[in-house]
């Protein structure tokens, strides 16, 4: 695209970093949340990174955001523990409470926080990413409004719920899954809205229920389908996926789920507390060596790694490992900027105006 | 089906407790092996239940199945342990392994274990209900020998790799996700190979990787796809489902894995240890009440499968939760018997009249 254009990401990381601080957020938060979004961009998932800061902005301007907000652990046990994140920053309160969860693996070989009022917190694969670096396998999982349908149903009943894990090796690159457990994100709605082109089949539904090519339909009352798609293709499999997700970062620690899931930044008045307050997280923290030599066990996740690419590709094709296009854009934007269009720079620099910080 | 015969759920079990007994079983694992095999039987999963007798028999007859296994924990912290299976049967190996991990999240409030030197385990449902009856979130995944290939790969590394994840609920039935991460399981191939009939678009390809309609290619050096299919439908998803249960059931504890991971009954010989040995499992335990009030959380499960089987459908359709075709096939199959084909049945009888064992 023509369009767009480059920022070093660090630039990034402090011009979020000054304007959350500018609307109170403390400084080592606001750096936090910059390193969150930033992760986004680098990897190359636009739609999660700075693009969003107006909108978190916006949300602690309402007082729907709380730019000081006290996390508070309400259960544990020696590999477990229910946070409670205060209407925080889903930026902020996700790393914390992924912390938790490597902090207890540290001491009872896993730990698995539930997280209840938050909201939107980045990319799934930023949480795993910390956890590799420790060498431990990393589990992160959120909720998010509902866009997505179960099998056979004409109502959107999920978000895109996504699931990453990660798995640290020795010498090779880490496997770092990050998915949705939808056919598609939302994103790719929106590129096919953008540029008026029909979506292929198997990704929506229409409000009746009924197939659809039209990208807008999801956005009129339709929805998008599970991974799998159509029964014939394991559209049960998705809607269990997407189920799991919902299940481990709703109903677990008292947060909003299914319909009931908040919207990115949730309205913190006329709450229902039956069902579950704010957005939910899962975080997940294996110790490699709580299961053997690490040394061994990551020199196996290396043969892993190093098998997958060798196999016998389809014509004209290469077998990938999970991670290597967010890190063939990893690669690109760190060299060269983080590529933003025309209309998200411009609307960060007004942001930044109004606080007179510079972009 | 005409050609099928009914037998009494309990029959099953005992008979299938009788013959592993007559080939040195103790008493207390054949029973046990014959209660995963008959869950499987009961819940409508026919390919993994008694119709596998014979081949575990013969196993033992060969040597390859050790029916008094040592097993061992081999490493361990307050929630994880690894076992080493002593090439006992997997459907003895893996209760006792998925016990452990319940009994760990007794203490540390989850458990998980990762499994070596095993073989085929049954249905990876079977171990979530037993987790489900001790008010635990249970976790269970096997990998298995390799029939499926990863996105834009012309050759099977992984198996059908299945995961299933299940939640107690209060009143309401329990949510039992048990999935393969390829778009269909094995036996729907042969199901279509015994029909003569071809199969969808998007379920498999052919030795040269192309996209195939014959179900006797992937038997033909062809392979299945993972869940999703092309990337168009999120094949990545599948395949990294599909990496992620063989990196925590191989790997981890050191089981086969990819394209290394054992046939059904392992080769106990000429095994390259650095590639691991034998079938692996992993197994996973989360007490409810380690995220807060049992009751109140149960309560909110009851709800979310309340909430889904409420949703406004697609024309025609019912939405299901996940486990429903499974208690719909044991409530048919505890009031009626278990359906064999007479193929099935006539192994059977003639395995029974080796060791003088009615069926």
């Amino acid at each position: 695209m023509s369009d767009e254009e480059r920022f070093d990401a660090d630039l990034l990381v402090d011009f979020t970093a000054a304007v959350l601080s500018a609307v109170g957020v403390p400084d080592h938060d606001a750096r936090l949340a910059g390193e969150v979004l930033s992760a986004s961009d680098v990897r190359g998932i636009d739609s999660h990174g700075v693009a969003r800061l107006p909108a978190y902005v916006t949300g602690v301007e309402q007082g729907k955001i709380n730019p000081t907000p006290e996390l508070k652990v309400v259960h544990e046990t020696p590999s477990t523990a229910t946070v409670d994140g205060d209407n925080g920053l889903g930026l902020v309160i996700g790393p914390k409470a992924n912390d938790i969860a490597m902090d207890k693996a540290a001491g009872a070989g896993t730990g698995w926080v539930a997280v209840r009022r938050s909201n939107h917190y980045g990319i799934a694969g930023y949480y795993v990413l910390q956890a590799i670096e420790r060498d431990l396998i990393g589990w992160s999982m959120t909720n998010a409004s509902a866009i997505a349908a179960p099998l056979w149903g004409a109502q959107p009943r999920f978000g895109t719920n996504p699931i990453a894990v990660g798995f640290p090796a020795a010498e090779e690159d880490p496997v770092v899954i990050d998915m949705a457990t939808t056919v598609v994100a939302h994103g790719k709605m929106e590129i096919a809205m953008r540029k008026g082109t029909d979506v292929p089949d198997g990704w929506a539904i229409d409000a009746e229920g009924n197939p659809t090519n039209d990208a807008y339909a999801v956005f009129r009352g339709g929805a998008l389908l599970p991974l799998g798609g159509d029964h014939e293709h394991g559209g049960h499999k998705g809607y269990a996926l997407a189920g799991l997700v919902d299940l481990l970062t709703g109903p677990l620690a008292g947060a909003g789920w299914g319909p009931f899931t908040p919207s990115f930044v949730p309205d913190t008045e006329n709450v229902d507390e039956a069902r579950g307050v704010g957005i939910g997280h899962f975080f997940g923290a294996m110790r490699v060596d709580a299961f053997g030599d690490a040394a061994v066990i990551k020199g196996r996740f290396d043969d892993w790694v190093r098998t997958m690419r060798a196999t016998t590709p389809q014509p004209g094709r290469t077998v990938l490992v999970p991670g290597d296009p967010e890190r063939e854009a990893e690669a690109d934007r760190r060299a060269n900027g983080v590529p933003l269009v025309a209309q998200v720079a411009q609307a960060l620099r007004d942001l930044g105006e109004r606080f007179g910080i510079g972009l």
